[in-house]
């Protein structure tokens, strides 16, 4: 079974997208091939989607999906006039809402992930400088400026999280390996000890590490497994004795990794 | 007028936070003063949930907005009690969807940005991993692997948008700035003509990029308008001449850079 999907928007289609993939995840089993129509601007492009939708419902054999924010209703009224099964959320729940809030709707494109709010977009490329500067325990300048600190062994994952805190909630992310050195010392480094509030521990499970690593170095004493669950136990131990809060990244998407150190560290974005 | 707003989930919500944002972004001069709720694992946590909603109403005289995606149906039930205006997409849009692919929802919690897929899963820390490696025209090594390949001068907006293809969208993003020599040999590097096809071009306002520049680099030649200009005339001359397809980052997101690219080069993620 297959079915034909289609993200419609006139801005990027990053958020009907998001929308639509929470949904059709609901449905194991059902094959989606999606078709992404952003920027849709005008009469010409509305209806040459239209063809294009009831064009594949044809080639498929099965109603295509439609998932669709346009704010003209103009272009969203072509739209849904394709043989295909529509949902539009924007129209379902922008009357609701506007009579809850007792006002009109702007009706204005792109808000969304425009970039109309310069203060935001600012902060967001700052720290998305300010990570990739402060990634993997390069330099503790600045340091103070985090907005958090992730340790952990190397290869932990704490890169992706730090970028994604960084690109999707313009926050400061550095990150600092857990270190041999810092296990012989028996205690942190002391540029984190300074930024104890802030600190957020990864761990991971020492196979899925050895592993990780063996991508990267096969064969190598710093790939053993043996070597891995010594670090991990040490990592965990020194966490554990200096009260940082922490996490097992093994089994977690970079999402959830990222939504959970917001919640612990009530950071505000 | 300030209105409290809570996005509720049983797992990141980030999906919800932009479902919701996209809506409330449609509402111009109204505060909206945001609460996140992730994670709501049972009873305990959903009544706790509405007992804040509760209280937030009476604190800012307004109804607060609930956004929430609960797949459980009980909990979803729970938070329904709260003295609020709540819109909730899953339950919306699932049953009529159920309806047209005739089957049941799965209902199973984290699907949208859980690790439940490790192909997807391993490809975007790979694409991460990659576009970090092949950042600012640091290496050409493994190029033919890159699913794209910015180029544009220094600090036009490379970086952020290799990053965000490759965290969004798995895709493994290069990037090269185009440099003084570049316009003296007058033409591009061999690495980059080889990989022609990857090419897209990112350019800027010569004010904004003096304004960027400065802020790095205050007072310097590199941040003079004079040299911005010039610099940036000769970018566009050289993608112009080698038929590079190219767009002005100044006034866009990285969202709206990110699925211009994709839509002009025709990815596939």
């Amino acid at each position: 079974m297959k079915r034909a999907v289609f993200f419609v928007s006139d801005s990027t289609g990053i958020t009907v997208e998001a929308f639509g993939h929470s949904l059709l995840s609901q449905f194991e089993g059902v094959e989606f091939d999606i078709v992404r129509r952003p920027f849709i601007a005008d009469e010409e492009e509305a209806r040459e989607v239209v063809t294009r939708i009831t064009e594949s419902g044809k080639t498929t054999g099965a109603r295509p999906l439609v998932f669709t924010t346009l704010i003209d209703p103009h272009l969203a009224e072509i739209v849904q006039t394709a043989d295909a099964f529509c949902i539009s959320y924007m129209e379902r729940f922008l009357a609701p809402l506007e009579e809850e809030l007792g006002m009109k709707a702007s009706h204005t494109v792109g808000n969304t992930h425009g970039s109309t709010n310069s203060v935001n977009y600012n902060k967001r490329i700052d720290a998305i400088n300010y990570t990739l500067a402060h990634d993997d325990g390069v330099t503790d300048r600045d340091l103070n400026e985090a907005d958090v600190v992730l340790i952990g062994v190397s290869r932990c994952g704490k890169t992706p999280t730090s970028l994604y805190l960084a690109m999707q909630f313009g926050l400061k992310a550095a990150n600092f390996p857990l270190i041999p050195e810092d296990f012989e010392r028996g205690r942190l480094p002391e540029c984190l000890r300074l930024n104890r509030d802030k600190l957020f521990g990864l761990t991971i499970e020492p196979e899925r590490l050895a592993q990780i690593r063996a991508e990267r170095r096969p064969n190598s004493q710093y790939a053993s497994l043996v070597n891995c669950r010594q670090e991990v136990a040490k990592a965990e131990q020194m966490m554990k004795s200096e009260g940082i809060r922490w996490l097992d990244s093994s089994r977690k998407s970079i999402e959830e990794i990222a939504a959970t150190i917001l919640r612990e560290l009530q950071l505000q974005t």
